[in-house]
């Protein structure tokens, strides 16, 4: 059985994973046959943000892992605890989480930061050249870690100029995406979907993650020479 | 475009929505054109139940309509401004919300009481004869509603004794069904799956709300008497 890691970042697309994707994924990869691993980083998240009114909450602490954990049913494992070696493929869903959480890219831009055992297992699987699926903004995750093991590596976040800019400044290349639609690095084994940073309805969202998912099981035990 | 009502509970199996089911849900409801109305009662969590360790947080207070509305992206309303007149159909998700949350169920069994809104709206769809999906631990609270308004509703929990049991002293009448499954009480128009009452894959509890939605778009329209 193919076993997928799915790195988790909250729960709510303003402070942590985007739940629809992570959803969808989660469905897709089990429809596959694929095991899912869900896993978090055990971290404060940068903020919490009140979902109805978008505004963040003062005073209010949650924990990257024990929020992620409501995604995955209890069934979530610290990043920390994670291997490359025990994983056929990763992927990433989106959400703020991960420009917040995962690393700090809302805030610090092209100069930003990656949580260091996301960070790790993210650069084991592109040297293991397994694949890499990378949802909505977390292009910008694995921009940010690619920049020093697989540079010009070509990712989609749909159009968004301003985001596309920022993730060529970390030497990644821009390709523009349509909904429902992905894009390979077929060198690079990564495979990217724009999902919610496009205005996307639901349906659109779920079509890119179904087909990203089975161009990354197709692409599992295939991607065997390192990225880059 | 049929409009359906979605009740949410919070977010997170233990101590709102089920998540899973709820995003599964509106995806159908996006894929068959559908339009969803998503809402929640504006009432405080019964607790909070940290999803990683399964404990409750002592101490920790949400509101269900605030944890919602991060299933719902923000687009939510308060289950007080939501009339049946503006709906085709309504949908319950599981997840203990329905039995801590939107009713009292997971303390008192079949002496529960139902949030006043949410018992509201519910029986008047069932009153206008319009169709009523419920999901997982769901059929709890069209239970305790419909005693009055329609005894004797077939539903399913799937084939957990104790609740079924529970339903029934509710007045309903439970079916056994199996995972991936809808049970349909034609006459009264209520559409039921087990989902994760049972111990299945969410693909296979995709597979029973997918049919629950399709069974409920079919209905629009179609039951025009009066439940009971």
């Amino acid at each position: 059985m193919v076993r997928v890691g799915v790195c988790l970042s909250g729960c709510g697309f303003l402070d942590g994973a985007e739940i629809h994707e992570s959803v969808i994924t989660l469905l897709a990869l089990d429809r596959a046959g694929a095991e899912a691993v869900c896993f978090a980083p055990d971290a404060e998240q940068m903020h919490v943000v009140n979902h109805a009114s978008g505004e963040v909450a003062e005073g209010e602490r949650r924990n990257v892992l024990v929020e992620s954990a409501r995604i995955a049913r209890g069934r979530i494992r610290d990043a920390a605890e994670v291997q490359a070696a025990e994983l056929d493929a990763l992927v990433f869903p989106g959400g703020y989480g991960a420009a917040k959480n995962l690393s700090d890219f809302a805030v610090n831009g092209p100069a930003c930061a990656v949580h260091p055992e996301v960070a790790r297992l993210l650069r084991d699987i592109a040297e293991a050249g397994k694949p890499l699926g990378v949802i909505c903004i977390a292009p910008a995750v694995c921009a940010a870690v690619l920049r020093e093991v697989a540079p010009k590596v070509e990712l989609t976040i749909g159009s968004d100029a301003g985001t596309a800019e920022a993730l060529e400044k970390m030497g990644a290349r821009h390709v523009v995406c349509p909904a429902g639609e992905i894009h390979v690095d077929e060198g690079r084994n990564v495979i990217s979907t724009p999902a919610y940073m496009l205005d996307s309805r639901i349906s659109e969202v779920a079509t890119g993650i179904e087909k990203l998912v089975a161009k990354l099981i197709e692409r599992c035990g295939a991607g065997l020479t390192p990225a880059g």
